[in-house]
């Protein structure tokens, strides 16, 4: 169908990773060489004439948007990963859990200070591996032009927490519950 | 200096993960966007004319690349990735590690058999990971037009390995050792 939207080729599968969650599956959009593509054209639209110089995307599959939101826009990719996984120098920053806290990291020659960075991700839930991000790249000095994700889980909260932050945030498409 | 070659946008960090590796950083090339676009451009080069339906990226690093050559060639994207990652039913595929085995996995619905793809990562060591990449898409039905990755490490004899399965492989630079 021409018409199918970015929401549209998500699908959405019972249990996953635990019993009672339902997982937006955004490899059926990435998949999809029509939905990818509408996928990015999407993500930076917001954000086109402004001057980005790097695009920052969270482990694992922001990693995947953002190389082909970076490659669109003529920028450099720079990624935050989990604990460990990073060769030099880093800055950490622990996020809580719904059961514990996790790390993610930057490198901390990742920018140049007043490098101007959109981060990105696939889905926006409660905002906490997106939180210890911005503060990562805080941390190196970076002017975060905005966060862009695939899919809000508005009841999660997560927009919330960012734009409290004073984070432009833009999303394409929201789905009801966890 | 703008002659600076795929090659010279990556750096060495020596002992990680482990005392004596010599780790080939492609994150430093990742992060400028001469170097991103460079990189993507090169990787493509030799499937030019030809019709890719997807690219296949390895995680994680392979996620940041594939993404980018995805959008480049106006492909789907189509993860490999850690086992226990996806959401929906999957092949899986073991393979060795120095010590132990690894598993990796793809979802059986990712592509349509015939689909003509492209695998990409950022790194051909002993070829380990990459085999089990290629088992998995053959299984899929995949027609694998070739492999490309950013850095050979001609030592590891990562490339003989995937040559003798008839891949065609293509790498943009060599370093010496592991």
């Amino acid at each position: 169908m021409q018409n199918k939207t970015v929401r549209d080729y998500i699908r959405t599968i019972p249990d996953f990773p635990h019993k009672g969650i339902l997982f937006r599956d955004v490899t059926t959009l990435f998949a999809d060489a029509r939905g990818m593509r509408l996928c990015v054209d999407q993500l930076v639209a917001p954000f086109t004439g402004e001057k980005i110089d790097v695009v920052a995307g969270l482990e694992a599959r922001g990693f995947i948007l953002g190389g082909a939101v970076a490659h669109q826009l003529g920028s450099g990719f720079v990624p935050i990963r989990k604990k460990g996984k990073l060769p030099a120098a880093t800055h950490e920053q622990e996020y809580a859990l719904e059961y514990g806290t996790a790390t993610v990291e930057v490198h901390r020659d990742a920018l140049q200070p007043g490098a101007r960075v959109l981060m990105v991700d696939d889905l926006l839930a409660t905002g906490g591996t997106a939180k210890a991000g911005i503060a990562l790249l805080e941390r190196l000095g970076a002017e975060i032009i905005g966060c862009a994700f695939v899919v809000d889980l508005p009841d999660l909260g997560g927009r919330a927490v960012l734009e409290d932050m004073g984070m432009p945030i833009h999303t394409l498409c929201d789905f009801d519950g966890k």
